[in-house]
């Protein structure tokens, strides 16, 4: 017999679709509350209506499926509809990425089409101009928390405008059937904050987004509650939610039916305010918004309760969790990137857990992470073979996962690179610990070879942040005729270590290579002092400019 | 565009198939363990490499894709290595219930027509002569822990037997490479212990499968420690393999890369020394075995320690639940069946609880859970229409997840009747509480009309079995000229309550009429003494039979 069976008639195949996401909380989690900051609160039952009326006031837009909804906003209880009232109705949601250059924003506009923007007023003079070129764009719905009207911003030039948010809400049905259809279907779409040439939009499907919350779920729900999530947490994005899904978590908090808490724009205070006055438990950001937080607590004088917090986007140095943990947050690693939704690693936890020092607990908390539930994690060689685990085995991060994206958005040759025999390339250097412990080295791009030996300039960074009085740095490689290239380190000192030498900093280099734990040859080049480091607009280290600030600073001499 | 996407050209669709279960514990469980009771111990490196050769051994037996494996076997690791090789080979796995009667199993085994027999000599004699009959079996691979040898069963009739388990494994290959295959692929199969007729084949794909698997571990992991599954637990099963796959449990553990404990033939005191011994942290059962570990740890005089239980296939009584946690074990309810792989619904808790009484923790622990991620699941009336919450609206369970037969078995007619109009029907009278707990009052066929109104079996016997003399009770319902039907109580007394008379028991039923608990035609007519209650091979009290045996007695009045 064949083994793909035959359904009785009327069989419910069940698609894996996001409004399949909202079953158990229809039924569990209707007296649950959904907060935007502290403008608006109301219960998942009024959730359930919101995303029916939203449906509603697009389906009045006459979009045909498989049309762009594009929304620029800070985080708020609107994402969240648009999160599932968009793709629910068959069309896909950009998550426009409001930090970036606004003629890069445009960009990712211009490349995406959408046919409706989602517009919060505090963006509407990026766009001013924009809307009445010959752009793509339909409708504008309206939103605002300032009480600026289209009139103040637009003036006379309101016929794109459909109206505003909670007026079109309002007037709306509250009720809506929405369909099957194939689980395939696209379902949102950004862009990366990629620092060379333009940026590239990632998609995903309905069955990805679905798969990839399953996962999340799972993969957090496994650690202990001290650590993960469990019914009973409270959930604040401090990632944005239009950098990469928020990491998933407003699709993951909706379908575990968890309080959630938006925070509009990030403002240290509005943040902790809103942690300590919702109890949020647990959130995820990258390392600069943890300083900002840590510092704005410190200041007030209160602690974080144990609050959970997941770091990724940037590397959360030892000296950063320290005082995290110091704090009272419960601070650890994810690993993940836009192409790939984004989980694909985090630290582990054990409810049985190994006797440890302080300091392997910080360093696991450090590493990349174990890959999460269904993630095929593997290192390849320059040859393209799978090497085993350990040190000695590094190479270029490959993954197979189930939400990784098949291609680049309306660029699909782009994607050739990316899937480059059939596991998809993260351009991360790293190795896999017999443990199962990620460490990633460098970025492809960033990794200095000297002598025909690599140097990672993280190993290179962590050991000389390890110096008292450095703030923050970064290791770059510069061409170089005898080596091929060179590591060069540029340091920002905290502010009242002003006087520490260059050879000071060097020092701690020198003692790694007699303690064996760099060779000779790390030890970087040259050491400079600078006011500041370049950074993407995610907050990474932008090593693209450093090496180009470099070049010119050595031509000008 | 259309909103189908275009993917690069090697870019890994990720069909969810068993072995991607494997991925993470691959990287990160080599050195965990799998033990099978007294008799075996070894490391999941070792698991993986004998899920290759026991797909090696197979691919030696010229089978087609779809060709049936059968194993009839205690729970083991043989067990546990045959839920992977035999699908991720593309084999359909045929989980044998050895405990239905004799000619049932063989029945099971002419339906399916397995051409490989994966036998413990403990059940050779069932098919001793079996084997030599016109039958599907080409191949039988022999189990055994007691030195039974084939000779010692078969004589010289051996000609199908390929040879011994651990023997063909220590012979094969080690290595196999798996091939993708369409996720929808059937990977399992087994038949329900239907009361009425012959037993019915449920089937489920390695998509299904995959994503039960992902729903199970995210349900179990949003649970809080103290009653859900994190990593660091120690999993054992007390509902056999042959069982709706142990629960799923052993897909789930291997997937989370948990310690997992074969316990063998279920005996009281071979489990709960694995319990101590193995310091099993999480398991399920029915309440028929959680009553005899609990003896067995009384006449011991040691406790569990905490160890978390689903009791499912059987319901939780209070009277149970309440001895259990005595005992030290988090005793709660999952509720599901054969056709819905099983998870549906587990009982709720969590870090944040509310205030409750004793009592009313008891009492959620015994009612059918709230649904589990992605789970829709209705009550309909007899119309087919869907209503509200509360006790009110009684109704038929009806549900869709992405985990349900999709017909039976090489019998898809009878498939039609349980997906009448597009939804699973569970044949369970429920209603759903406004909070979500889901509460089965009655199974369709059990539930007594009398006088056009519904009376509730489950409700009378859980009042009945509040009287300290009741050690179990069944409430059904007979043909009653005046009323149509009327609940009659069937009650087993405890040993040294042998002198308490039926107006006892009576007066318990009246006093709950007089607290307004049940209706006055709710109080059983009649009230029978009797030495033990009909049980079906899974432990449920058999009540078609307690109905045939009453009619019986009354017609040899």
């Amino acid at each position: 017999m064949s083994s793909i069976y035959n359904s009785a008639p009327c069989a419910y195949e069940f698609p894996l679709l996001i409004k399949q996401l909202l079953n158990r909380a229809k039924t569990v989690s209707q007296e649950q509350e959904i907060v935007y900051a502290d403008k608006m609160r109301f219960t998942y039952a009024e959730f359930f209506t919101r995303i029916n009326r939203l449906a509603n006031v697009l389906a009045d837009l006459n979009l045909a499926a498989g049309d762009v909804v594009a929304v620029m906003d800070w985080d708020s209880h609107r994402y969240l509809e648009a999160y599932f009232a968009v793709p629910m109705s068959q069309y896909i949601l950009q998550t426009v990425n409001v930090r970036l250059s606004p003629d890069k924003v445009l960009y990712t506009i211009n490349h995406a089409k959408p046919k409706v923007l989602m517009l919060n007023s505090e963006f509407a003079a990026l766009v001013k101009d924009y809307q009445f070129e010959n752009s793509s764009i339909e409708h504008i719905i309206w939103l605002d928390d300032n009480g600026i009207t289209v009139e103040g911003v637009f003036g006379d030039n309101q016929n794109r405008v459909t109206g505003e948010y909670e007026a079109l809400l309002a007037a709306a049905d509250d009720s809506f059937e929405f369909a099957d259809f194939d689980e395939n279907t696209i379902a949102t779409t950004f862009y990366t904050s990629g620092t060379t040439g333009n940026p590239k939009g990632v998609f995903f499907s309905h069955r990805q987004l679905v798969l990839h919350t399953m996962a999340e779920a799972a993969s957090l729900g496994m650690l202990p509650n001290k650590q993960g999530v469990s019914y009973g947490d409270v959930y604040m994005p401090m990632t944005p939610m239009f950098h990469v899904h928020a990491w998933g978590f407003p699709f993951t908090a909706t379908m575990t039916g968890l309080k959630q808490v938006y925070p509009g724009r990030y403002a240290p205070d509005t943040l902790l305010d809103l942690i300590i006055n919702e109890k949020v438990s647990i959130t995820h950001c990258v390392p600069t918004i943890l300083q900002m937080v840590l510092k704005e607590a410190q200041d007030r004088n209160v602690g974080f309760n144990g609050l959970k917090m997941i770091i990724g986007g940037s590397r959360l140095t030892e000296g950063v969790a320290k005082a995290a943990l110091a704090q009272d947050i419960e601070v650890y690693t994810g690993y993940g990137m836009s192409e790939t939704a984004p989980l694909i690693s985090l630290t582990e936890f054990s409810i049985d857990e190994p006797a440890m020092t302080e300091e392997e607990d910080i360093s696991r908390r450090c590493m990349s992470g174990k890959p999460v539930l269904m993630v095929d994690a593997q290192i390849w060689n320059e040859k393209g073979e799978s090497v085993g685990t350990g040190k000695d085995h590094t190479g270029e991060l490959v993954l197979r996962a189930p939400w990784l994206t098949q291609s680049y958005f309306k660029n699909q040759d782009a994607g050739t690179e990316l899937w480059q025999n059939g596991y998809m390339h993260t351009q991360d250097i790293a190795y896999v610990r017999p443990d199962g412990y990620i460490k990633i080295t460098d970025r492809l791009k960033d990794v200095i070879k000297s002598g025909g030996e690599w140097i990672s300039s993280l190993e290179i960074e962590t050991i000389l942040s390890l110096h008292p009085s450095v703030a923050d740095v970064a290791v770059i490689g510069v061409a170089d005729k005898q080596w091929g290239e060179r590591p060069v380190a540029l340091i920002v000192l905290k502010p009242d270590c002003q006087e520490t030498k260059t050879d000071d900093i060097k020092a701690i280099a020198e003692q790694a290579v007699s303690k064996g734990i760099i060779p000779k040859y790390g030890v970087p080049s040259e050491f400079q002092f600078v006011a500041d480091l370049p950074k993407t607009s995610v907050g990474k280290h932008d090593k693209k400019v450093m090496r180009e600030q470099y070049t010119q600073q050595l031509n000008a001499k």
